[in-house]
């Protein structure tokens, strides 16, 4: 299969042209791009170009509101709220992103809500916007109800992905984004596709009872990582992240739309922490401390997370983006033909 | 085996007066008190009286101070600080709690850093006496080191617990008090004493192998549960609740003391969320949201966390705490014998 490689900002900018021709606003058709050419350039592919196809599916289905601009909220505490008004989340967040910055670096701790957004990408591109600002965060979200938490039947909880990261200086920062579900659903898909059976801990039938069919999984609810200390984070991540921030949780998200073949309408949860301000020693020590642990790991040959992604950022920096004709020739596609291509 | 049932004060009394006669303060005897009480009160034996004689050991190997106050440390923003000064931990969190609440109410979202702390309680008593308050709270601290990192072969990160509280109106909040390691020690432990295999995942062996034999699995480590998921919430939990706040990871809590027979020294991490800052509904609204989404794990049948503690609880709370007379025994003589004791 031949590819060619490009740049991030010639791949961006294509996606954004897609946007902007169907309507989307600047600030969201940029704030879009940016996120998709990020997770190809991490060679995420889940969260690549192939994301765009379901965008446009939910701005046709008219579940998202691309044209809206994000309206910050900022009473001046520790808690900044962005209004996305029903557009897709990325651009919510980098007009509330650097107001968090800032007061987490006055206050020590500050949270950003975002509200009323359509949610789609991985939240390791918003953790390492904090890392870059030298702040450790901590993100989460609800999605759509189909986990079971442990010891129920039936799908209530999402995937509620949660993420982390630590400012590393001069390195890749140490960074985790991990589904609250022991698989992504594209992993009982694939072995639908495959007819291999599930491994034993995945997922529930429709009666609510423990099945190996993918089948039978994908009509029941998937379960959580870790038996009943997932099913309590992916609880704690309703509640922060959907209850307490006034948004949907995941039922409500399901129910509102009535589809997951649409992306989700619901709030998200961002936590920054300034070091600087928790330590005694300042920042240089807890740096210091933090870089004794994460050597300690590596020394034992244990891999950290997100090394994948890195490595692959490092050859796209290097060397371009790389992207299949078929891949090239579905982003002229959907520039052209926009809405109907989907 | 005959017992005897008690009030909640009059145990918390008598244990106290344990810490008062081998020289702990006022401050520190009551607090450690009170949370050992609260341990058995909810039937947590591992975390009740079972407990005291640990601390005494540690007090007479000269590794905490059990005379020295507290010092709050309150720069205005939303970190506040408490020194406890080489003591036991409860003291520390009772001179820092209505400060955190305060400020958390102030400002939506606030820490407590609890440095230079001995700590063995569970987290669930600090929990809950936000939940108490209305807020919302997530606390986590290091340990010892005795989990291996997913893919690594040698002990370094701690059993790293974690804890989240939900408050609850005219009911038990919702909260969980989970170890980041698959098990704990002392399951492994009683696996050994009872001559039975370890499931497979729990442990490595001192050469870095898996390993189901508990003999074995003692002189090697323990493994996080979730596997790669578990793991990275573990490291965070070093990063937030050692690093950042300039204390000890579990790796330099177990070099500094040499040993874990004794309580480890090292810091803490509490969060706490004022829900009524949060959502634009208001905290009746996040309350209500709640509400849907607990009742809907539960009329699937499966359990919310904590319900065994809070059903020992209401027991106690309506018939007294049970202790068996060997317990009243040990508690004699610790009480008249003191450090000798241990």
């Amino acid at each position: 299969m031949s590819s060619t490689t490009i740049p991030f900002e010639t791949l961006s900018q294509r996606i954004e042209q897609i946007f902007l021709n169907v309507g989307a606003c600047p600030a969201q058709a940029g704030a879009v791009a940016r996120v998709i050419a990020k997770g190809e350039r991490d060679d995420c592919k889940s969260h690549g170009v192939y994301r765009i196809a379901g965008l446009l599916r939910t701005i046709r289905a008219g579940k998202v509101d691309a044209t809206s601009d994000p309206v910050l909220d900022d009473a001046g505490g520790g808690v900044i709220r962005v209004d996305a008004q029903g557009g897709f989340s990325p651009a919510a967040f980098e007009l509330g992103a650097p107001v968090l910055a800032e007061r987490a670096r006055d206050l020590g701790v500050a949270a950003l809500v975002i509200n009323d957004c359509t949610h789609f990408s991985a939240l390791w591109p918003e953790i390492e916007a904090l890392t870059d600002m030298g702040l450790a965060g901590l993100a989460m979200c609800p999605s759509y109800a189909v986990v079971a938490p442990a010891g129920g039947t039936a799908p209530l909880l999402g995937t509620n992905p949660i993420a982390f990261g630590w400012p590393r200086p001069d390195r890749d920062p140490f960074v985790f984004d991990i589904a609250t579900s022991v698989a992504a659903r594209g992993e009982i898909e694939l072995h639908r596709q495959q007819g291999k059976p599930l491994p034993q801990g995945w997922a529930l039938d429709a009666e609510g009872q423990p099945t190996t069919d993918p089948e039978a999984a994908l009509d029941g609810a998937m379960l959580p990582f870790g038996a009943h200390k997932g099913s309590a984070i992916a609880i704690m991540i309703e509640l922060l992240a959907g209850s307490m921030i006034g948004d949907r949780t995941s039922r409500e998200a399901l129910d509102y739309l009535g589809s997951t073949t649409i992306l989700p309408n619901h709030g998200e949860l961002i936590l920054a922490f300034a070091p600087e301000r928790f330590s005694a020693g300042g920042a240089a020590a807890a740096m210091a401390s933090a870089e004794t642990l994460l050597g300690g790991i590596e020394d034992q040959g244990a891999r950290l997370p997100s090394q994948r992604r890195f490595a692959a950022r490092a050859r796209a920096q290097a060397g371009g983006i790389p992207l299949s004709d078929a891949e090239w020739a579905d982003l002229d596609r959907l520039r052209d033909v926009g809405l109907d291509a989907v």
